[in-house]
């Protein structure tokens, strides 16, 4: 987290392989690339996304990202949040309130 | 307006000059300079800004932003804010809910 305000936080996240698949039952959540090239998945469709292309994944919405190299993305969202959402993994749950 | 999260905006900004001082009462604003060189000044000092810096204006801060030579800036705030706080500037004021 590199900055809040009014409740959201703004967190830099640095991405490669592939997310567990969950969901964010009550936050909006955006992604914004800032480096690199990044995907993320639905059910149903694939988006890829390239440097300055953002997304919103509505909250309830299944989903996992992705990416073959490194990337870095911005990612605005309500403070708490759970980073793998409703799913618990030992991998890839990361600890809230980490402001660096 | 990019985009719209857990009702705050994310909106894209080109400035160059210098905007007139203003204040949002109860909103906290944060900057992220996308492209070019960008300054937030207050009352007791000036902070400069380039490419990836951020800085976050607490809410009730007087502030105004400048750029010498054009520049594009990421705002994120809450959906509604005027973007001349408690001014209302024929020039400057811009509607909102205009998404692009």
């Amino acid at each position: 987290m590199v900055a809040a305000v009014n409740g959201q936080e703004l967190k830099i996240i640095k991405v490669q392989g592939e997310f567990p698949w969950h969901r964010h039952e009550a936050a909006d959540e955006l992604f914004l690339v800032w480096k690199g090239n990044f995907r993320v998945e639905f059910r149903d469709q694939i988006v890829n996304l390239g440097p300055g292309e953002l997304i919103v994944i509505p909250a309830g919405v299944e989903h996992r990202t992705a990416a073959d190299d490194e990337a870095e993305i911005l990612c605005f969202e309500p403070a708490g949040v759970r980073n793998t959402g409703n799913v618990d993994d030992a991998q890839f749950t990361a600890p809230n309130n980490v402001r660096i």
